[in-house]
């Protein structure tokens, strides 16, 4: 089952040489491991945005996968570090939520309250399987204060591949921070949603997930509405509507930016009825 | 002959998934593929630009690679999806000319006409092979409207590299999208060149080839003209004119951006008289 | 020993084709290489920034690396290229001062004189080994004097992976350009840093190594003093001062960002007293 396969997500950017020392680590510890960005330009310090993107990502690797997430302002603190399970992928990262696609929405807060998606602890069932990284063994020689990323994830990553059991990193983690479910809040009036990503495109991407979405719906971003979804970006003219390829509903302009066009970004409102 | 080198050029950008997700497709299918970015940042939507940074790139790589090219506005459009082979390597992509590299210069118009490098289409000779992508055996598990990259063409590398057939893809193809030649026009005057690419150092990289320079030739861009190519960017300062690595005529200043010192980008022209 | 690992270190930016292009090159020769890249954005043509970005990460891979850097004004002129051997190690580039880090700290001068450090020549001692690429077997086979990066970096460092000998590749250098060790001058007030990066985060990288800091030190960058050095970027406001994952000491701002909050960047002096 074990693939070999490692992804990395991270705020370290591509101009230092943190995100290449990670992968020297790994391969030191498993020379045939196969190693992916997924991206290394997550806004500094954003848990939640780490975890959309994971969230848009993991399934579409091979079981076994490791998908190591460090997005840490709590570097070098008592924070736990974690090793979660899930359908033979294995999460590895920091215990503040950015690991929380590790979670089924089932275990997660069912709905954001306000605006933001906050992390809160969740107690897990006894057949979810999480591990704190406590046994040294599996670290780097010497661990900074200041970069687990190199001498804790990489390296337990690395010797996850090589089919070292996650119960041999640490004891059993009962209670976990998480997110809730990305699923946008649904009121009296339709679905209150909130833009959480703005790709290359432009495209305005929410957390009102295609499960929320009833027939003909209205979507309102800015002061722009928009009656029905498209299936494809398509060519014609103007703002509409689409369910993008994670399954959550977007806002895009053919050959243009709907991020422009609006004027709006991450944060902004995109209402359905 | 198959080498399992997958090169992916697009224009997702480096902060979303896409990217990590198409390779994820790629090693769900072939563990051992070797992925190379080739770039990631080609504009939004201009085939042009990915068409001519693949034209310099793909005889780089082993023989059996299967070069990917995702810079496709129509996605989920009724537009065919092609592979095509050429002298031992397949290419991957839409049918918008953003292939045009898998065709010998023979085989596409010989010149521009007017400033820009418009699609057209074009009868292939029975002994150039192309097929369309139509057997969904090869796809994702579902094919969505809006992220071909992932669930059609990052699968079907994965299998090409597995042995499979580019016949085994679909019906032939007898007519794709092509691009001139990147040949700039000659007039009774010269040599009429426009820049295709400005590299990060500032250098402009034209559509004059080597092959159409004469003896002594005087470059002229923006409001000066240079006497004269040179065998190396150099290090004397001014404006100079050099064969660039890719066979094409550029205009360079040594230790700084002759875009910015002449204040021009990709389109201004570019005459050799 | 030979692990197959070569890491790349350039200043070609991320979107042309000019690093996939030297992948191809790589995997045209070994096919089993694995390729690392460290950056590619370093400042264009800054040979002292490329030098302190591998010295922060060399270590950090397996015994049998090689390390490509080619940020290389010169290319296609008479400067010398070359092969140097560390600790089981190999560093491929011009010769330039761009390698240093393959000189232990012992070889290099000992300090650098104002605030720039400037590349000199060294005389190395017989039992260090550094060879020309002067043998165009291990080369691609047409070299440009435009792309040495392709046609004989690349290229040399993937035989090398094959078990080349370096004293195959070319004739032993005696003497070879070297950048003083990174550490900041030791005056009579103190230690007389400069910043020598500013990492995403913001937080500014300086010269003065651990091994440099007595007890209790103050740390003076711009108009602020910092009173000690913590051991985490921690989560409380304001300025700090830390020993960073390489070893220097840094200035930094929890949560933010210290070159903002100062309005400093590369170049900036930390005086430590």
């Amino acid at each position: 089952m074990s693939a070999g396969v490692i992804t990395l997500t991270t705020d370290f950017g591509l101009a230092d040489a943190y995100v290449g020392v990670m992968k020297g680590v790994i391969l030191g510890v498993n020379p045939d491991a196969r190693i992916i960005d997924l991206s290394h330009v997550i806004p500094a310090q954003d848990v939640v945005a780490a975890a959309f993107l994971l969230e848009s990502a993991w399934r579409y690797f091979p079981a076994g996968s490791v998908h190591v997430v460090v997005v840490d302002p709590g570097v070098g603190t008592q924070r736990p570090r974690l090793c979660i399970e899930r359908d033979g992928h294995r999460f590895v990262g920091p215990d503040n939520g950015c690991l929380a696609p590790a979670l089924s929405d089932s275990l997660r807060p069912a709905r954001r309250v306000g605006a933001a998606y906050a992390p809160a602890a969740v107690d897990l069932p006894a057949d979810v399987t999480a591990h704190r990284l406590e046994n040294a063994a599996y670290f780097g020689r010497n661990v900074s204060a200041t970069f687990e990323g190199r001498d804790v994830f990489a390296s337990v990553a690395a010797h996850l591949t090589l089919g070292v059991a996650p119960s041999a990193l640490g004891p059993t983690a009962t209670t976990v921070q998480a997110l809730p479910a990305f699923r946008a809040p649904v009121t009296p009036a339709g679905v209150s949603g909130v833009v959480l990503s703005v790709d290359r495109f432009g495209n305005l991407i929410s957390d009102v997930h295609l499960d929320q979405l009833g027939a003909n719906p209205v979507v309102t971003v800015g002061s722009q509405s928009i009656v029905g979804v498209e299936r494809t970006y398509g060519v014609s003219p103007g703002l509409k509507a689409v369910v993008g390829s994670s399954g959550y509903l977007e806002v895009a302009v053919a050959g243009g930016s709907a991020a422009a066009t609006l004027g709006v970004g991450v944060g902004a409102s995109v209402e359905v009825r």
